[in-house]
């Protein structure tokens, strides 16, 4: 009869690899390409990573915000990455400066918009003279600055194979760079005229702007919650990247305002403070699984190829957004 | 002075839309083609069509899930639309027999993992003696149903315009077919053996299994509440997505046991009660953009092709899960 079959809490495969050291180790990766009796999977392959392939990321790059506890009197840690040169380095300066200067503590989460953005800055931002001053000497960003010449090596296509070092999507291509994903020109111009961008995937925060393009300074931050908004991609300014604590914005509740803003200043979520993470005692050490490593290969190749178990069919391509660079804390230096 | 710029609240581009009669109508979407003086975004293509180019969702193909009131006691109500025939049907049928015995009543949802899923079943499933028993005559649905002889037309591939009537991606090809998006055999084989599935994209529902392809009968289900995992295409069974109350599980708590399940049952949210929408007074009609209709030509288009006051780049093309169609409440019949 079929119901009389076995039913068990069902597992939906592994699931997404963000905090390595949790994923049990099943296997670890297949040196040298060869090919194991059980199939690898994305978390074996970073389970099985060697020291090496880890990169620390200096805990000055590290933007720590603390949130008001939850109504449980829990305490909510968001901790972000800064985008390192030479990518949006005058919005990155103008928020070194806003950290410094304390601005962002007393603001707030001011819009939440399913499948879209979180958003924090000034609540009374619009409000002529009752606007939190910004610190002075904040530059505004030309909209040249939303890519830079490219960084990445030259994207090669194979004509058996397709492209070898580059992952094509319906945006166009993408690459790894020290830890981010980022877009690179299709066009086959030398690499001395090519660009690089970095790409709106899960997780990554942006200074919001309004239609002009210069009118951003970092004040006023979002991170992506949902599908990746890739129209957004060398539109505006992407800054950082969210490591640890995402769940704290991603789960807050969506605004009922036009764009998803509250409508009240009660739904907000209160900022208490952002500091450096350098500023912070205690704070741990988080690094990245470089993205120049074999084992980083390895795990976007297993991304793509899944034959874990579970899987029937492997897709034998994966977006960029779709693998998202795995980060873990270790011990403080 | 940089920071004597006029600072107000930042818009972040137009909201992905979903709920059409929420956009504020700023142009009509040109008729025939013609350019407009202003560009025209994705909502004003939405807001402009015509009646005829929305197709009603049958009450009966709707399945209304009733959550446990929120601690200030709100209402929460999610609202999905099953899977038309012919695909997933016997896993749909299962859900239809499941809602019939009100087996549904009384469960919970017992995992929500950031980037990932959200998903509800009976928290006692794998506990032999305090699972909840199932209603007879459910069927256990062969891998082979995962996908179905081709309903879409033939894709196309114009040398000089690349896919006309099929969206590209790493994972394939993507079309549009009766209001979803679905993936399409890339191999050139004629459409009598070419097969259609649908894809995973944000907020979709599908059907929890184990490792064995045919372990699932729908009596676990989840939605996905991040980037689409598209490895998880062909491998496991959808059965409908989330038309209207999305947020209600998208931003629940994230679990703290491993993949996201939560540890305890004070942490899961209880499900009160899952009817068919045809039995539930009151419940608004739910109509979505036919997507054979030109107004979605145009809509498609026109989220592949930004062109509105924000946007500098448009990106030129565009993933179909980044394509949500459109879908809106209207007074019921």
């Amino acid at each position: 009869m079929a119901n009389s079959c076995s039913y068990s809490r069902v597992k939906l495969g592994s699931a997404a690899v963000s905090l390595a050291f949790l994923a049990p180790v099943l296997a670890l990766a297949a040196p040298g390409g060869k090919q194991p009796s059980k199939p690898v999977t994305p978390n074996d392959v970073v389970a099985g990573a060697p020291a090496a392939d880890w990169a620390r990321i200096a805990p000055s790059d590290l933007m720590v915000m603390d949130l008001a506890p939850d109504a449980a009197g829990h305490a909510r840690r968001v901790v972000i990455q800064l985008m390192p040169a030479p990518f949006s380095q005058g919005w990155v300066g103008n928020i070194r400066k806003l950290i410094a200067a304390h601005w962002f503590d007393g603001i707030a989460v001011v819009r939440v918009q399913d499948n879209y953005v979180v958003q924090w800055g000034d609540p009374d931002g619009e409000t002529p003279g009752k606007a939190k001053p910004l610190p002075k000497g904040l530059m505004i960003g030309p909209e040249a600055q939303y890519e830079v010449p490219a960084v990445t090596p030259q994207p090669i296509r194979d004509p058996a194979r397709g492209w070898v070092n580059a992952l094509e999507d319906p945006y166009g291509l993408a690459q790894f760079w020290k830890g981010w994903p980022v877009g690179r020109d299709m066009l086959a111009k030398p690499s001395a005229q090519a660009h690089n961008w970095p790409l709106h995937c899960y997780g990554m925060v942006g200074v919001g702007r309004n239609n002009s393009p210069d009118t951003g300074t970092g004040a006023e931050l979002y991170t992506v919650i949902g599908q990746a908004p890739r129209q957004l991609d060398r539109n505006i300014a992407l800054v950082g990247r969210i490591i640890a604590g995402m769940e704290n914005l991603s789960s807050l509740p969506r605004g009922t305002g036009e764009m998803g803003f509250y409508k009240t200043a009660a739904e907000r979520t209160p900022i208490v403070s952002v500091r450096l993470g350098s500023d912070v005692p205690g704070l741990a050490g988080y690094e990245y699984l470089s993205t120049d490593s074999s084992s980083f290969t390895a795990y976007l190749h297993a991304r793509a190829n899944r034959r874990d178990a579970f899987y029937i069919h492997p897709a034998g391509g994966v977006d960029a957004c779709n693998v998202p660079v795995p980060i873990r804390p270790v011990p403080a230096d």
